[in-house]
């Protein structure tokens, strides 16, 4: 008899969240799930934009393959006007979306490239709006590849018996780590940390997880301490918004934190690194931290949660120093944070 | 010209939010606050059980003085039966209301005491009810006292240019130390986390903090580790529910994670302990943490948070141990964990 194989979810394969589909970008709205799988369509680049500001998308690769397309849509909008109108327009757009949010780093370098891409396109007299799609969806691809892979060398690192601590939603390469324990008949457990004020862990990861058949249990934010005090927990796994030349790791607000805690208990930190450590960013300052509004704070789910008449403070991201990271899972294997600058010299994977 | 004085607000005199009025224990909302200041009624000893299980009283010493109330309640619905049977009826209340919450240990030695004098009250023909609610008032007075030189012992070590984190709800021992700050003229500022599930920090401590007069800030349960990681926090400070005499802490759920990361970064963790010590409790072993309703992790204020088919879990305190508490500010004075057991042999307050 066959076992029926687990079926990855929802947010696994970039594709089945961001579409662009004729001069509509399409955005699988992150924060209406799980409850209602709804996309925000997006007509402008400035739509988009707000898009990516008001969080329907989010992760670091999600958001820059959503600002390419949002570069594509203003190659639309603008291709009747003179080259050289429509070239100020495009870069109009690339700054707009390029500054949308600070902390994850894709979004950069996939800008500035699809920006150099239109112009020569233009020059060429080529449709740039075609060429932005081309590229993008060929981001996509290497993105969901570099998910997978950093997944699968991240789940070599799991065992039977294993109990994950995770925080936030650590993206496709998570699903793919838990797809691949469950395949290869690892019993393993998943706690998560519901991660205010988003809930990213309560909807997204718990609902995820749930789907690849991996049981999870919820716990709120100060919760974690005391797990690893109790010794319930044997790994604690994270994605990364930004990873620096010299290992820095910044993640979901909260991260370093629970970093600490397990450093504290001798429980491996594992970060799934994706594609890599980022260019630009040779250390820890070059990493900008995202301050949102405090409002947020404030809410939970539309719900008034706070007293009146106080302060609020909202950093999105925080900064987790290698000596608290054990190791980076990447598609290129796995890096200690202190040498994850030999990325650049590791062989790209041939499949 | 003279300075208003700043306000104690409501949660500081636990008579303003517990009362028994002739067969009525009146339990101040705790819950519905900040909005809302609304009594619930007990009739029965029941429905004061009923009541600090659901948490519309909380902290170790209010809910101890409701659980008193309770047993006076009890001594008055059945002071009409036969002195045999009244004793087995008050023997049964006293075990429910003792049995309520396990954690805070200021219940067990008074619900004992209680339960003494209304057997000596019934052999001797007096009121049994009298005497209890006299105890009773007798010990919220007591308490007061400890909360009041509590918190003054701990803002002997706060200075101008504090800024101090806090978890979840320190109880009337926070007010005075904010209070005399304040009072001295010291320039202080307060970061509380929101403390999920119930939300102590955002609704509680925020709303007292900022009618004391204290510039507030919240943020969420995840973001502690990030403001000692860029230096914004000098203090830490939270209540006890418990303190064991080999100096372990046990306080909400939380208190412990950012005890490590206040031990990390070299900010004093300072411990309102009230009265001190538990006398039963010698070690953290002897310490039993409530986990409560996994169910109250998937809710913030009555709304769905979390995906379905996920399992909770909710452990509503933890244990500091003694080598993350720099001081423990006692009604008797300041001590360091590691000789809490002094407390004991310290002199009692005159005044």
């Amino acid at each position: 008899m066959l076992m029926s194989t687990p079926k990855l979810p929802i947010l696994t394969n970039r594709a089945d969240t961001l579409k662009y589909e004729e001069g509509i970008v399409r955005v699988l709205d992150r924060r209406k799930l799980p409850e209602t799988v709804t996309f925000v369509d997006c007509y402008t680049y400035e739509d988009v934009a707000r898009a990516i500001i008001d969080m329907v998308i989010q992760g670091a690769p999600p958001l820059a393959y959503a600002a390419g397309y949002g570069l594509a849509l203003a190659a639309r909008q603008f291709s009747h006007l003179p080259a050289k109108v429509f070239k100020e327009r495009l870069a109009q757009a690339h700054g707009r979306l390029r500054s949308t949010r600070p902390t994850g780093a894709d979004i950069f370098p996939l800008m500035d490239q699809a920006l150099e891409l239109a112009y020569e396109a233009i020059d060429a007299g080529e449709n740039a709006e075609s060429v932005l799609v081309g590229f993008v969806n060929g981001q996509i691809k290497a993105g969901d590849r570099a998910a997978r892979l950093s997944g699968l060398h991240a789940a070599s690192l799991l065992s039977s018996g294993d109990r994950i601590l995770t925080h936030c939603f650590a993206g496709a390469a998570l699903n793919y780590m838990l797809y691949d324990a469950v395949l290869s008949g690892k019993e393993i457990e998943l706690f998560c940390t519901e991660t205010r004020p988003y809930l990213q862990g309560a909807r997204l990861t718990a609902a995820q997880a749930r789907e690849i058949g991996v049981p999870v249990t919820l716990i709120t934010d100060n919760m974690p301490g005391y797990l690893f005090y109790r010794g319930m927990i044997t790994k604690y796994v994270t994605a990364a918004d930004s990873i620096s030349l010299d290992g820095h790791v910044s993640n979901k607000i909260g991260t370093f934190q629970y970093a600490v805690l397990a450093h504290q208990f001798g429980v491996p930190f594992i970060v799934l690194g994706y594609d890599g450590p980022d260019r630009d960013r040779p250390n820890a300052a070059s990493i900008p931290i995202e301050e949102r509004d405090p409002e947020e704070v404030f809410y939970c789910r539309g719900v008034r949660t706070a007293a009146e008449g106080i302060k609020g403070y909202y950093p999105a991201f925080d900064i987790t120093p290698p000596q608290f990271v054990s190791v980076i899972a990447t598609e290129r294997g796995l890096f200690s944070p202190w040498h994850i600058k030999d990325y650049f010299q590791a062989p790209e994977p041939q499949e």
